[in-house]
């Protein structure tokens, strides 16, 4: 699937997404905001200039979400966007309300409409975590030029092949035919048994992705 | 509703919630996680000490998240919750399994729980939006002796029950039988219209509520 496809399956299949900002103590904030489109450059949503989620998205210019579908745990998939916002003002309100005519019913009026204003999350990466599957399943994709980076546990050379790890993986998904064993990663829940099992350090932990900031670091 | 009885609503009624740390870089991360016990004490959950997301509990000791019942925009109720958090490490653990049988399909043998701790938010405040209302309805409260602030738009004795206000407001919650005017707060949207509307300046915005910050300032 590619970035594209995560993005516009966010905005048909679940719509109404939890987002999260940083206020100025620099503690999280949630609300459930939906996402009302998405194309190749990213999601699009509308705030009102009168809320304090308006305030935080334009002094950090960065959102994170993650949008949940079904309702059952055992059998939802969630899907996490993390990356940069800009504000793109009202101009694509009309389009908005068009693709969502539900919201003529919160905001009715010429006027009442006047305090919307729409932002794109124009640069950023994403995960699928589909826990429908068995073991479950972990995808992720980069989107708007932002670098993708590897995360979460590796076995180096240094594996003995002694088991110890394997043991105690609750998803059971590390190969064990050869030396070094090999995680394999798109199952993994990250608990870190393995790496606390290994009797020699042969389990790594990479660092997790910040999107946005690996891309502030370029010159361009 | 009590503060008890919103959080119990989160954890039999969602479950399944939307929580937000912050990483490093000061920025936002979301995830899928399950709320598996309230009490009046606050709420409890379970998370495997090899996730970043561990590690960002630990170090902030602060958790934001909304738990979203319902899959249609337009009636869905999300109730958010923010605080202060602690872990407790894994004496509930087999209390909480009990509770939550499905866990043992993510985390099969004694060896494979070996990563897991338990964390309580145990000071905060929460904001119950219901969006099946019409006029929407805005509820709010607090636990673990966080401090209750009256947050939103208020009409100040500068009003002069000119209209404007009312005029723009989307939800029709400003009640004009009398000046100064008053805002329904349980029915505002935060939009900000009034504010920008009226021509003398008689409509104020109040911050914020910042659970856990303002406890944090006094002495006890």
């Amino acid at each position: 699937m590619t970035a594209k496809s995560y993005l516009e399956y966010i905005v048909r299949e679940i719509h109404t997404t939890i987002v999260a900002t940083v206020d100025d103590e620099g503690l999280p904030v949630t609300a459930a905001i939906d996402m009302m489109a998405a194309d190749e450059h990213g999601l699009y949503f509308l705030t009102a200039k009168g809320k304090g989620f308006y305030d935080r998205l334009v002094k950090r210019q960065y959102l994170a979400l993650t949008a949940l579908k079904g309702e059952d745990t055992m059998s939802c998939v969630a899907v996490s966007v993390r990356g940069k916002v800009r504000e793109l003002g009202n101009e694509r309100i009309p389009e908005l309300f068009e693709l969502n005519p539900y919201m003529k019913k919160i905001y009715p009026t010429e006027e009442s409409m006047q305090a919307l204003t729409v932002f794109q999350i124009y640069e950023g990466s994403g995960e699928c975590f589909d826990l429908s599957k068995k073991p479950i399943e972990r995808t992720s994709f980069t989107f708007g030029g932002a670098e993708k980076r590897a995360e979460g546990y590796f076995i180096t050379d240094a594996c003995i092949g002694c088991g110890s790890c394997a043991a105690v993986c609750p998803q059971n998904c590390i190969l064990t035919e050869r030396i070094p064993y090999v995680i394999e990663r798109e199952h993994c829940l990250h608990c870190g048994n393995c790496l606390t099992a290994c009797p020699v350090g042969a389990v790594e932990r990479r660092a997790h992705t910040v999107p946005g900031t690996a891309v502030l670091r370029r010159t361009e």
